[in-house]
């Protein structure tokens, strides 16, 4: 299969789903230029967003709160802040809010499927709720069906790795590998935490998969082994600039979703700082 | 006057106490570099520092807790957190727990002196406390009786400007073009968003000015005219980049320190958020 890193190629194969998961080409280049007093600072080419598991200790309403307060767009939702059994109307209401809020609802995860009708259930979830992707781990066993799914609703599947604690898709080459003859909206969200934690440099993967790479889930990890556990990004081991470089070169145009597992009482801070370093 | 904007001669000529404030040159370039999976990300040449105003609606303990979650390692101490008549006991116990946090309580400020008693405590309040600096605002008429002071203590002033609205030290310039002839301990504070709310680039201050440039409170604002409010660092309209790449070819080797008016009552994640877009 061809791997060649470029973003147009990547919008023409990945179709229409993950097209409408990918925004635009942004202007502004990474590097600081010069430019006159007054002129606000150059943005990210990427969209940040927040991975709503940050925010687990909170109820929905602080969490979108939380979310707008650091000034992203994107969100996306673990199901302590939409139950994946909730009615039609809370459903209906809760999407409502974070439309009001400002915020794309573009995803919903991490969302594990043990058997087939947990697979059915996330995809009728991410279709009421009006999700364009779902972050999800099948059993490996289940990576077929979720396929035919994927087909069916036209919602891509971004596998989410975990790291070398988890024989289930400890790497994004784990991932990689079971999906390559499939669906082309069968791709990644790769945890560059996990990743860095199964000594795996995140830029190297990125660059490797990037004709799958749907999502990146952001945050930074003490060490790149098991042992590492989050701290807040540019307090830890991995390159962030250098992933920041890589991403743009390969024309990733997906969303960088902060999961934050550390501080969950208190999660604001220490999102922020990351927040703050990655812009 | 001289203004050859060299650290050495900055370091030369500032004496015993200046030196004393400015850290030893640090190795990282600012510039992100390759550099192999797993070493830490390149440091800041600068320190990064609490001025305490940021934290005025919470007690000491609370104040150094939070700045110690920040990652910072040195304090500037406004009075809410160490007053000016602290009794020697007081005193001695707050310094106390400022070391045994391990912070740096490298000085005390802002300080408003309005007539001689005043500049005479300020002095003996930052020497009792083993401050190494007065981040300072003395009336134009007293900038020679400080600077008296500053000779008599060899604890070096850092007059702090603030901006349009202020007829007292409106910007760099206004403290520089004060204290130009005087006793080279005689230095500036530069507040970069009071600068730039001045409709000045506080790059260009920092390079004018950089032989007295003493101390730099940091935020950024919301425009470039005395509306302009403060906000997190990276979302106003202040060059941050710029500043950096300037302070760092001028040679500063003072501390930033982070002086976040906004959000008194909660003002931790805003603070993280620029520290991490500083980092």
């Amino acid at each position: 299969m061809e791997r060649t890193p470029s973003r147009r190629r990547f919008l023409q194969l990945a179709g229409a789903g993950a097209a409408a998961c990918a925004a635009a080409a942004r202007g502004p280049a990474l590097e600081a230029s010069p430019r006159a007093a007054g002129e606000p600072a150059a943005a990210l080419p990427f969209e940040l967003g927040m991975a709503s598991y940050t925010l687990r200790s909170f109820p929905v309403d602080q969490a979108i709160e939380m979310t707008k307060r650091l000034g992203l767009t994107r969100i996306c939702f673990k199901d302590f802040h939409l139950k994946m059994d909730a009615t039609a109307e809370v459903m209906a209401e809760t999407v409502a809010k974070v439309k009001a809020a400002g915020l794309d609802l573009y995803a919903g995860g991490v969302i594990y499927m043990k058997n087939e009708a947990e697979v059915d259930r996330a995809f009728a979830y991410a279709k009421a709720a009006g999700m364009k992707m779902i972050v999800g781990v099948p059993t490996y066993e289940l990576v077929a069906y979720t396929n035919g799914k994927v087909q069916e609703y036209d919602i891509p599947v971004a596998i989410h790795n975990h790291g070398p604690d988890n024989p289930l898709f400890p790497t994004p080459q784990s991932a990689y590998e079971r999906i390559a003859g499939l669906d082309r909206r069968m791709g990644l969200c790769m945890d560059i935490g996990h990743t860095q934690r199964s000594g795996v440099d995140p830029s190297e993967s990125a660059e490797k998969y990037i004709d799958r790479l749907l999502d990146v889930h952001v945050k930074d990890v003490s060490a790149s082994t098991a042992k590492g556990t989050t701290v807040e990004i540019g307090r830890g081991v991995i390159d962030i600039p250098k992933l920041m470089r890589t991403l743009k070169r390969i024309g990733y145009a997906g969303t960088l979703a902060l999961e934050y597992e550390k501080d969950s009482k208190d999660p604001l801070p220490g999102s922020a700082e990351s927040i703050g370093y990655l812009r």
